[in-house]
């Protein structure tokens, strides 16, 4: 038994899927949500610096207490995982592997699509998952930078999203995949569009996943809170204009106590 | 006559194009480059992070010996040009004004369209630069955000940026603008789209025009370095996985002198 709050971190707010799904599945917990805002995007960044930026955003979280950290950022995910779990002594988990084991239950062809940012899919870090667990399968993935962008503008079943996403998705549609993991968390807020494009094949969203997950983890440690209210407190390390208009939708709740963090300062 | 360099910032490599026009103009001058690509995008963070993030650059490029500083982030310039004139005893210029002159001479109807980032075109200082100047004629900015992501996706002719600049384009079509100042590094890669929308009327690029501006104010200061080779360095606070690529996009010649620099080891 543990009071002290999950600590969650992603490049900027689009973590804030997995938050809402890690609060439906364990809504005792107090979690302390880090959103590295002032120098996001991750997706274009270099390995070397993502790995910079992944470890004080942990710094940042235990030195408020964290108990468990969860790595809410897919390119973090992918290029930074296992340099913090090798700095760190407490338990930290990343958002590919829970959506991979989903993905493998409900495949039964094993031809599988993923789709992110350009560093996630160029890193190999989701072909790599996926043989740990079943060397068999046959994973296609496809990078989507654009997507990213279409969602901050907040263009989620435009023409023009639907055009991009038709450009991005064929080789999916092609290659005949029967499930497709969605590698970003920007990505599941162009769900309609991705649907209606790839129709009627699986859909694995890891956001719901690394709740499952994280509560399979807690327990085995000991280390849940077994009554509490649930505090969430947010952590930007940049305000800019339109956060928090894009930060509720992601959350898909009000955004009511946040503060801006300057990581220099801790 | 000074053979120390001019130092030139930008959030990240568009500013190239900046320096592409200005080693045109000005082939003796040695200068030094910073993009800031750690931290890219400005466009999308606050207005305390940039002016922050722009006096910590132009600290860097005066402990490396520049005599002149040139903003060529059209958001850096839009919000943080008064506080790092303000901060540093050197002279220094943004991508702005230079453009704003220039669409002023060319325009007959006085019906002048600005697009930049979603900082850029809300802050105002287009609008600001241009009352200056002139108080009669009419500005109609519009945010143009997926343009950038476009260009980075080297989606230049792509359908689906045309039905975006479309889209973008379509209320400054209406208002039948005579002059349309692309008031972003990226945009001037869009031309032949922007042009196929817009028709044939006066489009300035401010690039160039800054150039002008900066050869006229070294005279006037007698900073001009009057015989050289002309030596570029680039700086860059990340190098991102296809930084080269990009950048050879913006200079138009190859990027040979460049390295790595962490704002906080200088």
């Amino acid at each position: 038994m543990n009071k002290n709050p999950i600590g969650i971190f992603d490049s900027g707010i689009g973590g804030l899927t997995v938050v809402k799904e890690i609060r439906k599945i364990l809504p005792n917990e107090n979690i302390i949500y880090l959103g590295d805002t002032a120098r996001l995007p991750y997706g274009t960044k270099s390995i070397d610096a993502i790995i910079q930026f992944s470890i004080e955003n942990t710094q940042f979280l235990i030195s408020r207490g964290a108990k468990f950290i969860v790595i809410a950022c897919y390119s973090s995910t992918s290029v930074a995982l296992d340099a913090v779990q090798k700095k760190f002594s407490i338990p930290v988990i990343g958002v590919i592997k829970p959506g991979v084991k989903r993905a493998l239950e409900l495949s039964k062809t094993g031809r599988i699509g993923v789709i992110g940012t350009s560093l996630t899919i160029y890193s190999g870090a989701y072909e790599k998952a996926f043989k740990e667990f079943n060397s068999q399968c046959e994973i296609l993935g496809r990078a989507c930078p654009l997507f990213v962008s279409l969602v901050e503008e907040g263009w989620l079943d435009h023409p023009a999203t639907e055009l991009i996403a038709q450009v991005y998705l064929k080789p999916l549609k092609e290659d005949s995949i029967d499930t497709l993991l969605l590698g970003c968390t920007h990505f599941p807020l162009l769900m309609a569009v991705i649907r209606k494009i790839m129709g009627d094949i699986n859909y694995v969203d890891a956001s719901a996943e690394v709740g499952r997950e994280l509560a399979q983890e807690l327990k085995k440690r000991n280390l849940e809170n077994p009554k509490g209210n649930g505090n969430l407190s947010i952590y930007l390390t940049d305000l800019s204009m339109n956060f928090k208009e894009i930060g509720e939708r992601f959350l898909d709740e009000p955004m009511r106590n946040f503060s801006r963090i300057s990581l220099k300062d801790k």
